[in-house]
């Protein structure tokens, strides 16, 4: 597992499972044909090596026509599993670490068995796009992957594939840490000129929160204003609610239906950590989630073609949902989807935790004004300047903790300038007003011409976005 | 619990927790006004009584705000739970009994805490009704019930209430033990002119059943045709599919999320015995079954009223799902529905077991010939008569064992026709080749309309009675 290379080593039980199965066949039809006998022992330990990985990777013996259905080991090592051994706990609900640097994003790539966006991939992204890849990606916050390489060998081919990402609206007020994935969704779309479906699980929160329906409902909508302001095309978009959605398509609830039959409790136990007490809608709810990976669920977009390609850029947090759908997607008949992982957003306090919009104090909202921007910043960024001034002059800034020059590779986009900034802080010679300044005045444009967008979106603009429809696009 | 009046003595741990809270409110508004020494003395010893009942039926001791929303035990013992003490299983995907008189249905009512349907309370449908109550209430088919006395007295004072059954599309084949609820509950519609719903849940066939979602849909269409046969009023009958209504009606999906946040896996274990194993489709299902007991999942009906109360006739072995139901009703806002239970439909075989469609041999369904018809019975209708004519004679056959009359009690409308049927089996004046010919006689007719009816069904009909639409009736 320490030799990750980007051609992603299935560590998968299922992926696993498949090529055992497959291999096993191979076998048979060497000796069936009388083969050279070399051609079968090599055949015969290439089976036996699967095996021991299967064994490793599943806790169980591999049977044929037996799929690793009850996962209980291996890649499924979820939050109830995790933090026996590691500071990390990564799941869709918390994400805390010991490490003032953040999340140790290497260490999770081996332990969610993904593969790490590395030069090759990015430089290839911009060979295939024409374009120059996007800063998230030319500097790891996009840092891992799940067959990326497929998508674009099946790009190059002309055959397209469309994007999904989501959003959980807990609440009225997004925070700037939310805006990433948009941020880079919509450069994807720019450059591949594909379509998008954005899910707003309001249902998720009605379960998981002391909320209202009618709560979940509202905060979809107004959070919706915002995931616009980012600038979507509404000839390519399509966004939904569940609690409405749900309800407006056959189509996608018999593909949630779908995906509920094949997972089992014991899996998503093991998943996401749910218990006995948990409420029935919780424990169904993964397979709301893995739905709009799957391009049926969408018929006003995709008509009844079921294998249209998805591609899912998602915090890494996101990603227990969807290594439990691409395990699903193959026995239920569709492609696996793709996936790009973002690291988190850390609060203002430090890297150990992400952005969260319930602790006002730890978060940059989306409706905050200059000052109180300026403010936060000045008050609760943590710095990794030294004590005193002289200090600082002498042995320089430590850029790896310091939450203000981590929010600038999010938000500057001169590559030439953040260098210089990290030079410039880490040899002492910028003090720590002085980059609280600089990322002052970046946000604050950034989020005043949000603002502005926002404003200007209507609640016409609101529908024309939620109608399900046929978008404009190429297959 | 021996003492079962038709009152409905409580139970179910949710109801004994409501007069537990109600009576701790009564003792406490006494104490305040400084009543009778003697008056709160006699509340608090109620509020003591109900207080050791709800720990038998709950297995918890009453805390005031905490409802009983972990059931362990009581009126929860569902399948899981039975066996240990009792021969008779009966559970929604199991009916069976060592007794060849068929399960011991006083027993269940004691078991399943219900309340028995009484001659007061068939002697009060007529006078509500104006109309002769049905042979099946009559003869104690319909034979345990739930609120009734409650429906009455509201549709006294002229407050409607409406109709939900179903049916599970497990094959295209239905057989005459389908009938039973379908032809009560038309009766009830036609005496009480109100509105109906009738559930095809194919979707639960397909979590269930190694069917594909095709499979499922294509025979809820034709159980439908066999639905409509039975003479339902198209103006007063809305007829649905999960898997396509549910994707139809946002409404109808968010009534089944909020059954959902308020019902655990540990309840779901508790009355359905569910395991780790089952998927998540099976685990969440009820919810499905429950929605509909809740007026405003139907918007084109009911508009946006939720208090119209339903009453669902059914065989009590689906008598779970709306304990649950009744369960988490309050707790989300929603008047409990009311019940009337059927006995089951026994197999030609003997009362021991249901008949079932898996099994041709056990089932007269309702595509067989008149032919086919008398075989099956002559062949294999279990009899109550002794072994040779003069015995026979002699000592007169057993009615209560004997399929043929069994059936002849569903089918047979002529009280008076049946007795003397009765009374010369048992004499020995009729012989069981006899009886059988009766029986024949009897179900071929009806057998031949409803074929005659089904084969007027045109898609069109169909298509009419499966549009969500208003309604004809007048609350």
């Amino acid at each position: 597992m320490t030799d990750q290379q980007d051609g992603e080593k299935a560590t998968n039980p299922m992926e696993l499972y498949e090529k055992l199965a497959a291999q096993g066949d191979q076998v048979r039809t060497l000796k069936t044909a009388k083969a050279d006998k070399d051609e079968i022992e090599a055949a015969v330990q290439l089976l036996l090596k699967l095996k021991v990985e299967y064994k490793q990777a599943s806790g169980q013996d591999y049977k044929a026509g037996c799929p690793p259905s009850e996962n209980s080991g291996g890649a499924y090592n979820g939050p109830a599993a995790d933090g026996a051994d590691d500071q990390d706990t990564v799941d869709p609900w918390n994400v805390s670490t010991t490490n003032a640097k953040g999340v140790d994003y290497d260490k999770l790539i081996v332990r969610f068995g993904s593969s790490k966006i590395n030069q090759e991939l990015v430089d290839r992204i911009g060979r295939v796009t024409g374009r120059r890849p996007h800063h998230f990606l030319r500097r790891g916050i996009f840092f891992s992957h799940r067959d990326m390489h497929q998508v674009l060998d099946a790009y190059e081919k002309h055959k397209s594939f469309y994007l999904y990402t989501g959003r959980g609206p807990s609440s009225e007020a997004m925070h700037v840490g939310h805006l990433i994935p948009f941020i880079f969704t919509k450069w994807l779309q720019d450059v591949f000129d594909i379509p998008l479906v954005i899910q707003l699980t309001d249902d998720e929160k009605y379960l998981w929160k002391d909320l209202s329906i009618e709560d979940c409902q509202r905060f979809a909508i107004e959070n919706t204003r915002d995931i616009i302001a980012c600038g979507f095309d509404v000839n390519k978009t399509f966004i939904f609610s569940d609690l409405e959605y749900m309800g407006s398509s056959p189509e996608f609830f018999r593909n949630v239906v779908k995906v509920q039959k094949h997972v089992t409790f014991n899996q998503v136990k093991g998943i996401f950590g749910f218990t006995d007490s948990d409420c029935i809608g919780k424990i169904s709810f993964p397979a709301t989630q893995a739905a709009p990976a799957f391009s049926n669920s969408f018929p006003e977009i995709f008509g009844s073609r079921k294998d249209t390609q998805c591609l899912i850029p998602c915090a890494i947090d996101q990603d227990p949902y969807f290594r439990m759908t691409r395990d699903v997607a193959p026995r239920i008949g569709y492609p696996k989807p793709a996936l790009m992982h973002s690291t988190f957003f850390p609060a203002l306090q430090g890297a150990q935790t992400k952005m969260s919009a319930s602790d006002a104090n730890s978060s940059i909202f989306l409706t905050d004004t200059p000052k109180q921007i300026k403010n936060k910043i000045n008050k609760y960024a943590f710095s990794g300047g030294k004590d005193t001034v002289e200090e600082h002059r002498k042995y320089g800034g430590n850029t790896e903790v310091d939450v203000s020059y981590m929010y600038l590779t999010f938000f500057m986009e001169d590559d030439e300038r953040l260098e210089k900034i990290r030079q410039d802080y880490a040899s002492g010679t910028l003090l720590t007003g002085e980059l609280k300044k600089i990322l002052i005045e970046t946000l604050q444009p950034i989020i005043a011409q949000h603002q502005e967008r926002r404003k200007r979106v209507t609640d016409e603009t609101v529908k024309q976005f939620m109608t399900p429809r046929p978008l404009n696009f190429k297959i």
